[in-house]
């Protein structure tokens, strides 16, 4: 990828959402967190912590992309970035390795009690998933109902046939049902927090099957 | 990985180093590359370009991690990173998939013409190697001697063991020969202009006899 000047268009939904992620980063920075309240993203993050101290995967959270414009250099200090700005992510926020497969997923929250909403994912990490699917990948979305407080492996081909659907004129949401019906429930539990391998085990299962 | 605040000891030489890479891709940014005077970041990512358009790999740099400390946020105008700083990476800088196979890597230049200084790894890059090993990934090193005008794609394993007699008093380098001995060496040529996969496919058959 060359790196070239990003320009943003005001008001972009996405800028606002990571740069409200990035708020909280910053607010938080010092915070030691309770498990009450604690993100999606912080609670993958424990539950990738534990797997890797487990032996179990390699899972991590890629950093935000940012385009970097002014950096200073103060004598005998650190360089401090004085200018930067978000970019939009190319591929999904995590990836890894588990059992020799490479697995590969976003994970997304909607208060919506009936349907996940498409407009949660960017053209660019639809098409990301569905390379890696064809390099033989596990690739899905992690969806948490925030309100019904279930969280759903959800198959990334099952995500890609909804979101092209969309482009032709389809809903822009995947029914609840759907997401029942082809996802895997995962239920919290202590470590990890979000067990969500055991819904990577069905779907390898499934590819191995010849499915999915 | 939970966010913590990140300090800095004055004078660190990876800070120098990421600080560098940033100054070079700010000052960059509107530049159209010719192919003489790319870096080997450069290089890598046409290749991974070329890779992924012709499916037969998707391969991506992992962003730079930044502590973000400060943003802006204008009326009517897109969030402004005011404050931030570079932090160290806990992982390599690619990863992907290939072949349903997880490949993970990191690129290193030396200016040496008789070793390959270990300093330029960190310990946690190293670690992180490891464990993706561990779950059957496909790790290694890609070396370029810059004066020798030579690249080579050098097991994770073999690294491991150089690394780990170092840290008991053992040799600061892997000597020329070792690399060459162990590793693959790439030719360059047009495209892609790192045909690295090359290299990994020695790999993954050294792993189905038994070895690496």
């Amino acid at each position: 990828m060359i790196t070239v000047t990003f320009h943003y268009p005001n008001g972009q939904p996405y800028l606002h959402h990571e740069a409200k992620k990035a708020k909280k980063q910053a607010a938080s920075a010092t915070t030691i967190f309770g498990k009450r309240g604690m993100s999606l993203e912080e609670e993958l993050n424990e539950s990738n912590q534990y797997y890797l101290a487990k032996e179990i995967a390699v899972v991590h959270k890629k950093p935000t992309p940012i385009q970097i414009v002014k950096v200073d250099y103060p004598q005998r200090s650190q360089a401090v970035i004085k200018e930067a700005y978000f970019k939009r992510p190319s591929t999904t926020d995590y990836n890894g390795v588990y059992h020799g497969h490479y697995i590969d997923f976003d994970a997304k929250e909607t208060k919506s009690k009936t349907s996940f909403p498409l407009h949660n994912f960017h053209e660019h990490q639809v098409k990301h998933m569905d390379e890696c699917l064809k390099q033989g990948g596990i690739c899905f979305a992690l969806i948490r109902f925030v309100v019904l407080d279930r969280i759903f492996v959800y198959p990334a081909s099952n995500l890609i046939t909804f979101w092209r659907a969309q482009m032709t004129g389809g809903r822009k949401s995947i029914p609840l049902d759907a997401v029942v019906a082809d996802g895997v429930e995962i239920n919290y539990q202590l470590n990890p927090l979000i067990p969500y391998l055991d819904g990577v085990d069905e779907l390898i299962a499934r590819t191995q099957q010849g499915g999915n």
